[in-house]
């Protein structure tokens, strides 16, 4: 691609985000927007409208995700996100790739470039799980990612799997294969508070952070809270309190790589007048760097044997959940960087703490994801809040970034 | 009295408390005898026959305790414990007290010796709470403690009051007016391992300690376990975690003055991925000195405003429950180790770190309360044990004190 570079409507695309967020209007507040819903139709269609406005043909592929592509003659360069919300959710989180990818589609069209290879807008269906309980389902079924069986098995809150609810389902659109992608980049909003504090414009994700998931069980001997002296006590809670402070410390000393949290404390009897004879505390450990993320979960089970032997107690550490750290494309995150510098825009790399369809899609293609501020770290709320100048800008680098994939990305045309 | 000393008779102890052992047994294990069941009614009379061997004519008082007196011109020196068990109890606490009175009174009788006061054993009905869901409910109606309207509050679990209750209860004794006290000494095991810990032969307990229940409720910031920088944090159990091991520090730091007890630590929201925004700490503490009580509890109040200042929370600090402690008469303390020193026991004072009936009659009366080991501490429990070699010399020492009562105490004769 070599012309006049395209330039992002930022009028169009807050116009645009506004008429979405009318669909699936929760009468509690906020958007809930779930997959398979009329205002999953509703909003497709809509969608659809403007992919046909911006040179692209949409359709629904076999998951119910909304595809748009201007041509299928090879494995297209693909921009998006998701469709659906959680309830009471917020109008960016989501929606922004989705409607930011038609106007990168549609700037390069009113621009008069012409791409060497395809385009595609994706629009997942159901990235949140509240129809299936199965986060990133509709991405994970375009990859293939999930076996047959495993795919039957999973059921919506009717019993329904994911093929007969998207036979089932109500949305007047054209059905098609599956468009083939030969890489996939997000725009999303941050969704913690970091680009805001520190007022910048993007990021541009390293990462998917892994998540490891320990549980620490202290046991001590549970008795009578009055009668059994100080000395002697095995209280499982003293070792479950000094690993949730551990925790604190081993995230904090990463300076930033990692986070960890423990969400909740289970002492056994739970009685106000018996000591605590067991203790279960839920670590979660975060980073985007997976041999990190490994020294961590290590540290934290020697810091468990350690308080155990400290209070006199035993400690079982169960490392029951690990979903490994999923690396972007580097090439592609330099190219945001690039970009981003190109437009003045202070950008960061950072790793992406929570989920996206871009961790399905980032082992099989080039994946590359972007982050605008939010105001306060506000998502999966109502008052998610980024400023029109970051959408726009936002969009803008995404924008760079498929047109550098047009012109660095070497995919075989298909005979 | 002067005579020839009075001396319990250990075989007979020892014969008796397993005689009432086998009443109320749980097919699950131990004891399961509840105030104004069929198994209390057998207990009653099987104590009922001893009482009469000893001397003492038994009756049923209004709130169904069993009492048993050899004269009612005077107020009574009194002994005594109760009968009910905890859900699957041991054979002593409670039973020991009764047999124990029971030997003393007829170790007197059968010595020759007659006292200057009545003697009364006392045979309480409901200590533990089965019935009725509140502690002592029988020996606190024995001394007028709650109102009318309180007492007729108390129901149980079928709806009917105490006094509805022991009208309606099956037990073949006689009714009477409550046994007028004019001092009383409880023989209990100590449900605690110090005694045994530390190869004492027994214990005067100095007062009932006193419980003061705080709960701290920390407030943070609920938000994103993933996107939520560390040094963003307000985790409410950061606060509530290093407000347990303060706790413990502050109960350690008064050397065996003191007992403070963290029973479970409430997270909210309480799911793995989420910072946890609140977090309530129920703080129990201990002491049989009043003025330490409060200034402990000043400490952990000042702990959790320091602590939240440090982690950034707000501190809620509840002060829910506070029962005083409860001096025993110093008099029968010195009384109880001084008999004790003369049989050679090793014994110590300290205070009940549990509530019991003496507790209840203390403020009324001049009251002790003694304790035997319990090997490796344990009570409420089927493996309740202490070696006959010191229920002998625990019932020993309560009939030396009570001795001791009827040389010392002046009570004026009824005219």
């Amino acid at each position: 691609m070599k012309a006049a570079a395209p330039r992002v409507d930022a009028a169009r695309l807050e116009r645009r985000l506004d008429e979405l967020a009318e669909i699936g209007r929760d009468p509690r507040g906020g958007l809930s927007r779930f997959a398979f819903t009329p205002a999953h139709a509703e909003a497709c269609l809509l969608v659809a409208g403007w992919m046909r406005e911006a040179g692209l043909k949409p359709f629904l592929d076999p998951a119910g995700n909304l595809a748009g592509r201007d041509r299928d003659d090879a494995p297209a360069i693909a921009a998006g996100s998701h469709l659906d919300t959680v309830p009471m959710g917020g109008r960016l989180d989501g929606a922004l790739g989705v409607v930011a990818a038609v106007e990168c589609a549609q700037a390069i069209r009113e621009c008069g470039v012409k791409l060497r290879h395809p385009l595609a807008v994706l629009a997942f269906a159901d990235e949140e799980g509240n129809t299936f309980g199965v986060g990133c389902l509709t991405s994970r079924a375009l990859v293939g990612d999930l076996t047959q069986d495993r795919m039957a098995a999973i059921r919506d809150a009717e019993g329904r799997s994911l093929a007969d609810r998207v036979a089932a389902w109500a949305c007047p659109l054209p059905r098609g294969t599956p468009a083939e992608i030969a890489a996939f980049v997000e725009l999303h909003i941050e969704q913690g508070p970091r680009l805001d504090a520190e007022g910048l414009d993007l990021a541009a994700a390293t990462a998917i952070a892994g998540i490891s998931r320990t549980t620490v069980t202290f046991i001590g001997a549970a008795n009578h809270a009055g009668t059994t002296p100080m000395p002697l006590r095995r209280d499982a809670l003293w070792g479950a309190s000094a690993l949730v402070l551990e925790v604190r410390r081993i995230a904090l000393a990463t300076a930033g790589e990692a986070v960890g949290t423990v969400g909740r404390v289970e002492a056994e009897p739970g009685s106000t007048n018996v000591i605590p004879g067991k203790a279960a505390v839920r670590v979660e450990l975060r980073s985007g760097r997976e041999e990190l993320l490994a020294a961590l979960r290590a540290e934290v089970e020697a810091a468990a044997r350690r308080l155990a032997a400290e209070y006199a107690l035993e400690a079982i550490v169960d490392p029951w959940d690990h979903a490994a750290a999923v690396p972007l494309h580097p090439g592609l995150h330099a190219a945001a960087l690039e970009a981003a510098a190109r437009r003045g825009l202070r950008a960061i790399s950072m790793p992406s703490w929570a989920g996206h369809d871009a961790k399905i899609l980032a082992p099989h293609v080039p994946t590359a994801l972007l982050f605008v501020p939010s105001v306060g770290g506000v998502s999966h709320a109502p008052d998610e809040y980024t400023a029109p100048s970051h959408l726009a800008a936002g969009t803008q680098v995404l924008l760079d970034v498929l047109c550098h994939l047009d012109d660095h990305l070497n995919v075989p045309r298909r005979s």
